[in-house]
């Protein structure tokens, strides 16, 4: 479980790192970056993982959201994995930017060549946290999780599915319906095969009417989001959540995209929700 | 004096815009960010200038500073130029990060071929603001200047030498006396030729000789910097501000380096100190 250390540098008397090493999860090498606030330096602090979109990778957030300054004075450690292996080297695993490389979509693949590489869920779950544990002083018993795009979906959907991992889930413009929007129905097919019940269970609609997660949900939607209407829908999730008693705050907000200009706008009301759960405010 | 929108996103309730227009100090096409807080839809509001370092463009501090978030709970402005004229076709102008296309210096070149488009002087103080105060709600009597490395060099001379222009200056990790450091001695005979003192004109250090800033020169510095001991000599600025009489606050930060993590680390204290000077707090 060793890392390496590409670079860390001063950040709001905290420290920025970006690492590597070799995933067992991902049978290669990733990248992760770690904020770690000044409170580290003195004792175990909560965990909030940023998952990031379509395209994006581990320094996407870090440089964009601007989510170090609260973190700082909250004391709250944040972590941005990558959002898949790279240099898969598989046939189309490059030049799709909505599938592959870049659009892992926080599963763990079934089909061929995918589930060799592309386990992103075991990823997140399991391998990043352990990690995280070893090289850090994270309290991994208070671990929050938030995400953007395919990111949101990827919190809201581990989260639903370990709830024993994560105290507390947010997300900015989630895909929650995947298995019924152009984007999950290009990717899942491929990575899980043609049977919807296969994708059923990386939906977050389908997901919540199963099992609901313990404290409420906070969704933030930019209403001059272009990919609003086709790709987002959140109004299916907002159902979706009504009919299974799941606590969600969904807010809609005029004016905002589906861009890094967006989040940083209300990542600190993100910070605040995972802070609170998780015992810091 | 017409300007072509590149693209308007709604950030902290108010609207960060990238423009383009035909520059006449620069004889050809410029771009600039301009962030509007959401004060600016009902009144004029004073103005930022944010001049970058070496290598950047218009979108370096715009992305990486993260200005906008207390610029919005103050009303203020902020406007982010290119550092240089681009394209220039010019020999040399590019393929060396610390002179030509990205490394203007904020200075009017004398020397061909560069002084028919290298004129950041003219376009920085002139040009851009009359701009600004036609297309923006802002209130140019209350202008400030800020800048980082190159651009904090050209925040400090071009405040020193226009203070009626500018009632508020600021640098992080500025070069000070380009006239004894590896990058003026490379740039400035290029643009200015072999008389020392022309390049007298563009330093700082003999600047503040001749003629102090009314209020307080605020600087931060990263004493991690890797440029520090080579290139920024604060210690020279002090020593020249200590002789003339000008009020400065210089303040060393351990651990910090040369990055924009240390400049989003103290932003938010150079943006309340122009505040203040501008009538806003």
């Amino acid at each position: 479980m060793a890392i390496e250390t590409i670079s860390e540098q001063r950040l709001h008397a905290g420290v920025q790192g970006f690492y590597r090493h070799e995933s067992h999860a991902c049978a290669g090498p990733m990248r992760f970056a770690v904020y770690q606030p000044p409170q580290a330096a003195r004792q175990q602090c909560p965990v909030l993982y940023f998952l990031a979109g379509l395209t994006c990778t581990e320094e996407t957030a870090t440089i964009k959201a601007g989510a170090q300054r609260l973190a700082a004075e909250l004391g709250l450690i944040l972590v941005m994995p990558d959002t898949s292996p790279r240099d898969t080297g598989f046939d189309g695993a490059t030049g799709d930017w909505e599938f592959g490389e870049g659009a892992g979509f926080y599963l763990d693949a079934t089909e061929a060549p995918w589930s060799t590489r592309f386990r992103m869920a075991s990823y997140v779950v399991d391998e990043l946290p352990a990690l995280i544990g070893v090289h850090f002083p994270a309290d991994l018993a208070r671990s929050g999780l938030c995400g953007h795009s395919m990111g949101g979906h990827g919190a809201l959907t581990l989260a639903l599915k370990n709830p024993a991992r994560y105290r507390s889930v947010s997300a900015f413009a989630p895909i929650v319906a995947p298995s019924q929007v152009p984007w999950g129905r290009k990717a899942l097919p491929r990575y899980l095969g043609d049977d919807p019940a296969a994708w059923a269970a990386h939906d977050a609609c389908e997901l919540v009417r199963r099992q609901t997660f313990p404290g409420t949900i906070l969704i933030d939607q930019g209403e001059a989001d272009g990919f609003l209407e086709a790709q987002l829908k959140p109004e299916l999730f907002d159902q979706a959540c009504a009919e299974s008693g799941q606590a969600l705050l969904l807010r809609r907000h005029a004016g905002y995209d589906h861009s890094y200009w967006f989040i940083t706008s209300f990542i600190d009301d993100h910070l605040r929700h995972h802070a609170k759960v998780l015992g810091l405010l």
